[in-house]
């Protein structure tokens, strides 16, 4: 059981004053003497007095928080779109909270029924894999409170997101295969279709045709592209004989570069392989691996920013901003090869 | 600016009611009549009133929220702890929120401060590196707010605690090396001295002396134990002709491996190497690392249910516990030499 509190009355009963005299003496008001703001003062420390912040927080509705809501904090992206937020939030003295939905739909609405619970000021989210409506985020937009997508983002809502060009990072990660002489190019995609990765599958396409390769749908492999997911689709790819392989994930490529090593296939001679995300492990694999780098600091640093302005504007007046940032393309040895 | 929200106030006046039969209505209050309910529900819905929660979380004194505080969730030992924090939490229908402190003293009091002002139920804490002194955790114990630390512990706050057991896992790890056939055996820990680094490398010193090895001081490098400090560590052991390393950190070991690889060293071979905890990236390596796993899900599930014993404990009768988990080596090639 918690502890009772020591109200302004447990005080005011021991120095036989009012509770408005100890409220006043608290708040160094003029009209209440040096002495009895000193015998408040001493009595509140002596009943480890603690002024209640939450019923401070419910009369001018502030707490300084914004909520932060990923699938999981320990992906590089996502940690980094979170510094990215609390370098912006922190230097104008807001606390970032996170809660992790492990991209499930209940998670996702547990965490946003616990973030308003929490008197946040803000919420910031990337949803979920699994998200099939958007009736939790409108009970945030009816409260007024701002709302920021990034990563994945939603037309519908009517907020402001953050997105960086899928379609650019994937059309640069093919092209690049393609100029390395890559002919018969594979490509991981994700089971759902969620926009991030239909752009991804629809840059890929595009490089394809605007230089005059076929589109194969044999060479399209649709998986929840963890490492088991990339080590499977390459499996189930070997006797298609692709010479390169763009995934949409930088652990799905991770898998495929494991099983073409284990099979005795030359990196990147005999399949170049180029993946999506710039994890950290990415750098540590040999060779390392060619990724799409998504400038996930500066996600957050806009997200973060969007949400200063906002809640300083008249919401009546707030528009919705769509921030698209530019992904680019790092190239290392897994897709490399020497002309 | 944030919407003016509706209140019961704003329900009764268009009702031309008072607001305490609006109050009555929506608690489904058996005095008031079923058309007053009825239409108390529709202006509610037309005036889109949202119940405070704040005002009842401040009444029953629960928001069903666990405040974790680490100094980052991107580490694979800190996400698998508030993973098992969140499977006992979930069960429970607990939320969980965490906050980093990028191991700055500042923003753990910043955290710790948010969390209260949140009303979390309880904290879960692994302190940050930089930590002075413990007054603000004084104040979470003085709400009679559960508190639980672990990994970094301290036996002053006469709190609970979940640890492993570090020196043991040093001592596995060393006593392995001496195995393989090391004699010169370097170790790598951080310049700050807190207890889990000084109880590694007396695992490290008692292991190299109950099998009659010299300790050498020379071989000691002291350093934050990131990727660049393990670098610039091994590089500046290597005229010391160390014939096996064991790192206090999984990066500081990886640092270690690269310069060594640079240098044409052989791993094993050459230098058997080491590491402690069990990060991803540790078995993508070439060779795979061989480290120290922490069971840090177990952590976490065995923090979330001391913290489900202490919230329905009668607080004069909650002793504090310390659990110590007991680690594992996972032998990897980086350090299994062929006899």
């Amino acid at each position: 059981m918690k502890k009772e509190k020591t109200t302004i009355h447990d005080i005011a009963r021991k120095l036989n004053i009012t509770a408005s005299t100890v409220s006043r003496a608290l708040k160094d008001h003029p009209r209440i003497s040096v002495e009895t703001k000193k015998a408040v003062q001493k009595a509140a420390q002596k009943l480890n007095y603690q002024p209640n912040h939450i019923a401070a927080a419910l009369r001018n509705g502030r707490s300084n928080i914004i909520g932060v809501i990923v699938p999981t904090a320990d992906r590089s992206f996502f940690s980094s779109v979170i510094r990215g937020i609390e370098e912006v939030a922190n230097s104008a003295k807001y606390n970032v909270m996170i809660c992790q939905t492990y991209d499930s739909y209940e998670k996702e609405i547990a965490s946003i029924d616990a973030l308003l619970n929490a008197r946040v000021d803000g919420i910031i989210v990337s949803y979920s894999k699994s998200t099939l409506n958007f009736d939790h985020y409108n009970r945030v937009k009816e409260r007024g409170i701002p709302l920021i997508l990034f990563d994945r983002s939603n037309d519908e809502l009517e907020v402001s997101h953050v997105v960086i060009d899928d379609f650019l990072g994937a059309f640069k990660a093919t092209e690049h295969l393609i100029q390395q002489g890559c002919k018969r190019i594979a490509h991981f995609t994700n089971t759902r279709k969620i926009s991030i990765y239909k752009e991804r599958l629809r840059g890929y396409r595009d490089a394809l045709e605007q230089h005059g390769l076929t589109y194969d749908e044999s060479l399209i492999v649709a998986s929840d592209l963890q490492l088991e997911d990339g080590r499977r689709s390459m499996t189930q790819l070997l006797d298609k004989k692709p010479d390169g392989v763009f995934s949409a994930s930088a652990l799905g490529i991770l898998g495929a570069m494991q099983v073409l090593k284990e099979n005795n296939y030359k990196i990147p001679d005999d399949v170049a392989l180029v993946g999506f995300s710039n994890e950290a492990f990415t750098s540590f694999t040999e060779p390392a691996l060619t990724t799409v780098e998504q400038h996930s600091m500066r996600i957050g640093n806009a997200a973060a920013e969007i949400f200063l302005q906002e809640v300083t504007a008249d919401s009546e007046k707030f528009i919705p901003q769509k921030i698209v940032l530019k992904p680019e393309l790092i190239i290392r040895s897994s897709s490399l090869r020497k002309k």
